[in-house]
C-alpha cells in the first residue's frame, strides 16, 4: 500500500476541526486551585485514598471536573430516575478526566450509535493514559482544560508539564460537528472520497478523536505519540460516509532493541487479533508517514499508522481501533518504568534536545494535522502545539561520531528495521 | 501597499536555489584547526595584530580561506600580471570570509555587470557583519564552510555558535545559477511576472544573496535578521528580467523603546537617502510579513522588508540595497554593545526561550524561503536551518501577568508601533 498522507495525525480532531471549520473555540481553563480540589472524598479507582499525599495528585488529574461539576450534577439530576443509570453515571464521572463533550445523557440516548461508542472510547483512553502516566510520575498533576467550539462540540485537554518523569505529556480529546467547509470537502475529494453535497452545498459532519504526545525527561525514556479518530459525513441523499484513522509510534533518543521489540510486538498483537495483514501494512505506513524529508530520516522507530479505514465493516474497524487504544498503556508504560531512573550524562541530555529539535521540525513542517490547525483561524492553538517538547535544540552541522550510540539510532531512523518477525 | 509574501526572505539564495533547482549541493567544511590557522601573518584590517590573544580569534573568522587558499593562489597567479590587480586581490582576499563563488578573475572580467557588483556587495556585507560580531564576542570563532552546487554556483556559510555574547550567529552567502525549474517559473508567474521561456521551456537564471540570523545569549540583547538578494532571468528573446529583495528586522525578548527607535531610525535614514516614501512602505511590509498568524502576533518589532523591486532603475535599486546593507552594523551592533553585559534573571532567560519557540514557529510554518528550502531536494539544509536558535522552549498555556515586561512586548507584537515620526 502506498504511503498516504493522513488528514490529521497529530491532534486529530483539533486538526479536523481546524480543517473543517472557522470561528474561535472558547478556551475555559480550570484554575489550579480548583483542579486540585477535584472529586470530593472518594479517590478515583486505582488511586489510594490518602488525601494530601503525593499520590493524591492523581486525583488532581481529574480536577477538570471541578469546572463543569455544577452543570454536570444538574444534568445528572435531570437524567436520573433509574438507580442503574445513576451508578453508571457515577462510575463514568469518577473515571473520565471531565464530562464528555456530548454529555452523558445524550450519549445514553444514542448508546447504540457508533459515534457514541467512539466518544466513550476516546474518553476512556484519555483517562486510562492519564492515570497510567500519573502513576509513574506521582508528584505531577495534570492541568485539565475543557473548551467549547462555537460552531459545535469542544474538547478536553489534559497536560502534565515539568514533572519528575515527564517533561511534557498532553492527552487531548475533541468532538466537533457542524457543516464541512468547502476547503475540507475539496481536500477529502482529492483523497479519493466522493461527497455528494446538497443543493446548498452543505455536508453535515462529525469528527472526534484522542491524541497524545508524551515527552519524558530522561533521555533513555522514549517519546511516544498516539491518536485515534473517527469521521462521519452525511451526504445529500442521507447516506453516511465514515472512516477511522490513527496510530501509535515511538521516538527514542537512544536505541534500545529490547524496548523497540516490546513496543512493536505489543502493537502487532493488537493488530493480529483482527487480521495478520494489518500490522505489516500499518507498520510500513507509519515509517513512510513520519519521514523528515529534508533530513532523510524518520522522526522515530515507528509503530503503526492508518487512515481512511472503512472496511470490512464499521463494527469490525471500531473493534480494531479499540484494540489499538487498549494497547497504548501496555506498549509504552513498561518502557517508562524500566528506564525512568536510568542514569544519564549531560551529553546524553543534549542529544535528546537535538532530537527534540527534529521532532519540532517534523511537526511544524510536515505534519498535516498540525499545519492545518495552525493555518486555520479559530482552532485551539494550545491544544495543537501541546505536541511540541518543553525544550529543543538546534546545532549547526552536528554529526555524531561513527559507531557512537547517537550514530546507532540515526542509522535506524535512516533505514527502518523490522522489529518483529 | 498590500502585504506581499516574499519569495525567499530567510536564507535568500539558499531558498532561491532550493526553489529553483534540484540536485545536491556539496558541502565542504573547513576543519576547525584549519579555520584557526587562517591568513598568514597579517591580521585583517581593523584587527589588532596580536597573535594568539583573544582578539586574534577574529582572524579565525576568516579561516574559511584556508580551505580554498591553494586554488585561490593558483587562480590569482594565473590572473596576475598587473601589480594593481594583485593589490586589489590581496585586499579582497584579506577582507572576505572565503573566495567569492564566481572567482575574483571572473568578477574582474565582468566588473561592470550588476551581478558582479552585487556579488562583491554580499561578500563585503558578510565579512563586515562577521567582523563586527567577532569584535563584540572576541572569544568566539566563526566556522566558515564553503559549498558547491552541482548545477552551478555555491555558497559560504559562516556560523558562530555558543560564544560568550552570541548563542548562534549565522551569515550566509550564496550565488547560484542554471535553468529555472517549472515550479519556480510557475510561482514567479503567480506573483505577476511574465516570463517568456524558449521553445524547450528553458529560462536561464542567476540568484544571489546574503542572509543572517543573530541570536544573542543575553535576553536583553535582541535577535536580528537580515537578507538582501538579487535575481536575474533571461527570457527567450534575450530580455533580462531582474529584481531585488531584502530587509532587516529586530526581535527583542524585552522591549527597549530607545533601542527600537535607534534601529528603525537607522534604517529610515538609509531609506530616506533614496526616497522618503520607502521607509514607511517597507516598514509596513515588514510588519505584515513577519506575522505569526496562529498566535496573532508578529515575530518581532519589525524593520524593513521588500521584494520584487525593479524600479526606478537597476542602478538606483542597487544603490538603495547597498545603503540598506551598510546600515546593518550601525543599526544593530550598538544595541548589542549596550546590553551584552546587562544582568538578567533565570525568569528572563526563560521568557527569551519561549520567544525563541515563536521564532521557530514563524520560520518553520510561515517563512516561504525556509519552507521551500526544506521541501526541495538538494538544498543545503544546514545553511537554511542555521536561522533556528540554539535552544527554544514551549510551555502549554503560558500567559505573562498583566502589566509585566513580558506583557509589554506582547502588546507591541500584537499592535505594531511607529517608532520613528
Amino acid at each position: 500500500m502506498p504511503p498516504r498522507p493522513a488528514s490529521a495525525p497529530q491532534v486529530p480532531v483539533m486538526a479536523a476541526a481546524a480543517q473543517l471549520l472557522r470561528g474561535a473555540a472558547r478556551a475555559a481553563r480550570a484554575p489550579p486551585a480548583l483542579a486540585r480540589r477535584a472529586l470530593g472524598s472518594a479517590p478515583p479507582p486505582g488511586v489510594p485514598a490518602t488525601r494530601g499525599g503525593p499520590r493524591w495528585a492523581l486525583a488532581g488529574a481529574l480536577g477538570g471536573l471541578g469546572l463543569g461539576l455544577g452543570l454536570w450534577r444538574r444534568r445528572a439530576a435531570m437524567a436520573a430516575g433509574e438507580e442503574e443509570e445513576d451508578e453508571e453515571e457515577e462510575r463514568l464521572r469518577r473515571r473520565f478526566m471531565a464530562p464528555p463533550v456530548s454529555g452523558l445523557r445524550e450519549l445514553r440516548r444514542r448508546r447504540r450509535e457508533l459515534r457514541s461508542r467512539m466518544e466513550l472510547l476516546i474518553m476512556e483512553t484519555q483517562a486510562e493514559v492519564c492515570r497510567a502516566l500519573a502513576a509513574v510520575d506521582p508528584g505531577a498533576a495534570f492541568a485539565v482544560d475543557t473548551w467549547e467550539r462555537k460552531e459545535g462540540g469542544g474538547g478536553i485537554s489534559c497536560v502534565l508539564q515539568d514533572g519528575d518523569v515527564f517533561e511534557k505529556a498532553g492527552v487531548n480529546v475533541s468532538v466537533v460537528f457542524g457543516q464541512l467547509s468547502e476547503e475540507a470537502a475539496r481536500q477529502m475529494r482529492s483523497r479519493g472520497k466522493t461527497l455528494k453535497a446538497s443543493a446548498d452545498g452543505k455536508l453535515p459532519f462529525c469528527a472526534m478523536g484522542v491524541s497524545s504526545v508524551i515527552h519524558p525527561k530522561n533521555p533513555h525514556v522514549p517519546t511516544m505519540h498516539f491518536n485515534y479518530r473517527y469521521f462521519e459525513i452525511e451526504e445529500a441523499d442521507g447516506t453516511k460516509q465514515w472512516w477511522f484513522g490513527g496510530g501509535t509510534d515511538l521516538t527514542p533518543t537512544y536505541l534500545n532493541e529490547e524496548d523497540a521489540v516490546h513496543f512493536h510486538k505489543t502493537l502487532k498483537e493488537a493488530c493480529d487479533k483482527h487480521d495478520p495483514k494489518l500490522y505489516p501494512k500499518y507498520k510500513k505506513w507509519c515509517d513512510d508517514y513520519f519521514f523528515i524529508k529534508h533530513r532523510g530520516e524518520r522522526r522515530g522507530i515507528g509503530g503503526i499508522f492508518f487512515d481512511d479505514l472503512d472496511s470490512p465493516s464499521k463494527e469490525e474497524v471500531f473493534q480494531f481501533v479499540q484494540s489499538c487504544a487498549k494497547a497504548i498503556v501496555p506498549c509504552y508504560i513498561p518502557i517508562v518504568k524500566k528506564h525512568c531512573h536510568d542514569a544519564f550524562t549531560p551529553e546524553e541530555k543534549q542529544w535528546q534536545q537535538l532530537r527534540r529539535g527534529r521532532y519540532v521540525e517534523f511537526n511544524l513542517v510536515y505534519d498535516r494535522g498540525t499545519k492545518f490547525g495552525l493555518l486555520t483561524p479559530g482552532s485551539r492553538i494550545e491544544s495543537i502545539l501541546m505536541s511540541l517538547p518543553l525544550t529543543a535544540r538546534w546545532e549547526y552541522m552536528h554529526t555524531p561520531p561513527e559507531s557512537s550510540r547517537e550514530a546507532e539510532i540515526l542509522e535506524v531512523l535512516r533505514n527502518p528495521k523490522d522489529w518483529v518477525h
